[in-house]
């Protein structure tokens, strides 16, 4: 059975209070549903979204004529869906965009309601928790006083935390994939040579680039590409890209036919420091056109320095124990081996970090060559550990939810 | 005692044919040489420089009166000079500057002598073999038929390397320091992220600024801020600024002796996306401005471009052995376990190799925290290593090499 999804909008006019003491004065929430919530509504299951992402997590579009549209399945439509590991047969399912994103929710593409132009750069600077309380309202407009679960990757992942230490008592159960409690210096980094792309692009203007009709394309493409780079494990880019020459395969494939050694020599590396040789370049370059069509400057920045900031041990001196202590809930941990952003290690310090606190805890450390990317593919094992979380753990608490 | 250096230049009239296929008509090579050749000329070192590095490997300049320059410490200071791993007591140390640098020898800032301009992106592109064809050149104007050693870290590394394998009878030994028989998919990716950001400055002008008055030190800035991060292991950033706090450092100090608990909390963080609020990102962007003031953007993509098209094995189908069957020379390498860029697995993959030829091979993979960079960082068994090769082995087979 094919899911079909449909974008909603929620609207607050009651102003939004955020961590950096800027009030948001009313703002938008897009977001969708899939499945049905129970009659005592103790079955719906919180999606929280990434950095490039968006309340689009599972389904498919229909065109007005309810032809299905080509290429529009949600992000984690492997793992959500009709008898899929978080299956919508049984579970409420509830993807939300986050505040500042460019895919529906308000952001610095919205009008500013105090100027009557676009927020641009004057966006409001939101954290990981600003994102959890717009969600709750969201929740309480649903009528839902208690998620059966809320899960997510990376990002997601860190917001997943943030509801059990926000919320305690609104949240049974957290799924927290490939993520961490605070990002490394060198994650930082990476955030911030991509931030310096875009900023230093004179196409950004400050961030007023909407004013000036410009788009710091360049800026965006290598921020693109370094994310790429980092989403991806060497291992993986060895077995998919290698040191494969990207130009003239066919020429190459004539020559090598006609066995003429000298036309097969000079044919292998085009000896260009600007052109493209290798199919890893190509690749990139292609990546960072693509995301600089659609993504926006301001909102790249925004979710970068969400990520930066995240850390709840800060408050308590380092100790992620501490940090920890008002969580009720129960975890499921996911992280994945060659995942070199949010590495196992980090995982790790949340699990024990929740032992410490008596928790009741699983983890599961996924031998996958993708990298960080890991979390979003197809690998067996992840999807069967989520499934029988979902299937003996969540199911079995969420008094009164559907069976299939 | 203070090993004084002084720069040296040697013209060539003679054209260079570049594995290209272009030829280059003169050139000039800046080196520099420390100690004494022997009589019969076999205590010769030669040092081959990585992405950023000159020929001022070893000493200080004087200022003209006499007096010592400030910060004028050659880059491998820490392991060449009198009484130093490499000993200039007892070798004849050779710097020299690779064709296409910023630094001395003939590149792209320099005339063309077919249009009496700069090169600018016109010079032609060199490789690691050409490289090594123009510093034998040297070799033969100074005298020197044998090698003691050739000696190179990283991109130095496979000079060496390819030294071993261009002219075998000319090298007795090869020190291979934190290298690699040719760069990962995810090298030459960060390598291509690097380039685009200069290429796609509006101040590049397809590599012809200097004739447009212009330099692209957006690109430059974060070139170096990406490769900054990639010379440094996770560890030893998070141990150097870890998620350290940069601005009001004083502020916070005299918020903490009042103890102002609000005033603290709200010098916590600023909530910027462009300003810096992290100590890395002071750092990065320092970096990233120091370097855009003194290196030539057409030179980063030339030695990056170097670094990319290595590959000694490509030409025998990828079989690194039947590669390296030509060398005759003994071979250290030294490998660092945090070195991410140029792992120690690179560093094993051409130890195995050699063996399959039988070659003499020691071996030192260091236990050291700071990534890429300790390659050029003071580590004692780093060091000493180097000084038991060349006291036992190098200079034992230097015939007549002066003991000091």
């Amino acid at each position: 059975m094919t899911l079909i999804a449909t974008a909603l909008t929620q609207h607050f006019e009651q102003a939004l209070p955020l961590q950096s003491g800027s009030v948001l004065p009313s703002y938008s929430l897009s977001y969708e549903t899939y499945g049905s919530l129970n009659a005592d509504r103790s079955n719906a299951v919180l999606i929280c979204h990434a950095l490039n992402a968006s309340h689009h997590v599972a389904g498919i579009y229909l065109n007005q004529d309810g032809t299905p549209q080509p290429r529009s399945e949600g992000w984690w439509d492997n793992m959500i869906g009709p008898g899929k590991p978080v299956d919508t047969d049984r579970f409420f399912v509830i993807g939300v965009n986050n505040l500042g994103s460019c895919f529906g929710s308000s952001g610095p593409t919205h009008t500013n309601p105090a100027t009557g132009e676009a927020w641009g750069a004057d966006f409001p600077v939101v954290t990981v928790e600003d994102w959890v309380n717009a969600q709750a309202r969201l929740l309480d407009v649903l009528g839902i006083r208690q998620l059966a679960a809320v899960m997510g990757g990376s990002l997601g992942g860190m917001q997943t935390l943030s509801w059990t230490l926000q919320f305690p008592d609104r949240v049974r159960h957290a799924v927290v994939v490939a993520s961490a409690p605070n990002l490394t210096a060198e994650n930082i980094a990476f955030n911030e040579v991509a931030r310096r792309a875009i900023v230093t692009d004179p196409d950004f203007h400050g961030g007023h680039y909407l004013r000036h009709g410009t788009v710091p394309k360049r800026g965006l493409r290598i921020a693109r590409m370094i994310g790429h780079i980092t989403y991806l494990s060497d291992d993986v880019m060895n077995d998919k890209f290698g040191r494969q020459l990207r130009p003239l395969v066919n020429d190459v494939k004539q020559a090598a036919r006609a066995d003429d050694q000298p036309a097969l020599a000079r044919l292998a590396y085009q000896y260009t420091t600007q052109g493209v040789e290798f199919e890893i370049e190509s690749y990139l370059r292609h990546q960072g056109d693509k995301f600089s069509e659609y993504f926006d400057a301001n909102t790249y920045l925004l979710i970068t320095r969400a990520l930066d900031y995240f850390d709840p041990a800060r408050a308590h001196g380092g100790d992620l124990a501490r940090a920890l202590a008002p969580a009720k809930a129960s975890f499921l941990l996911v992280s994945f081996t060659t995942d070199w952003r949010f590495s196992p290690a980090r995982s790790r310090e949340m699990v024990r970090a929740l032992l410490k606190n008596r928790r009741d805890v699983s983890y599961a450390e996924i031998d996958a060559p993708h990298g960080h990317d890991a979390f979003l593919l197809e690998d067996p094992r992840y999807l069967s550990a989520v499934r029988a979380y979902f299937d003996h753990r969540v199911g079995a608490t969420s008094a009164g939810g559907q069976t299939s």
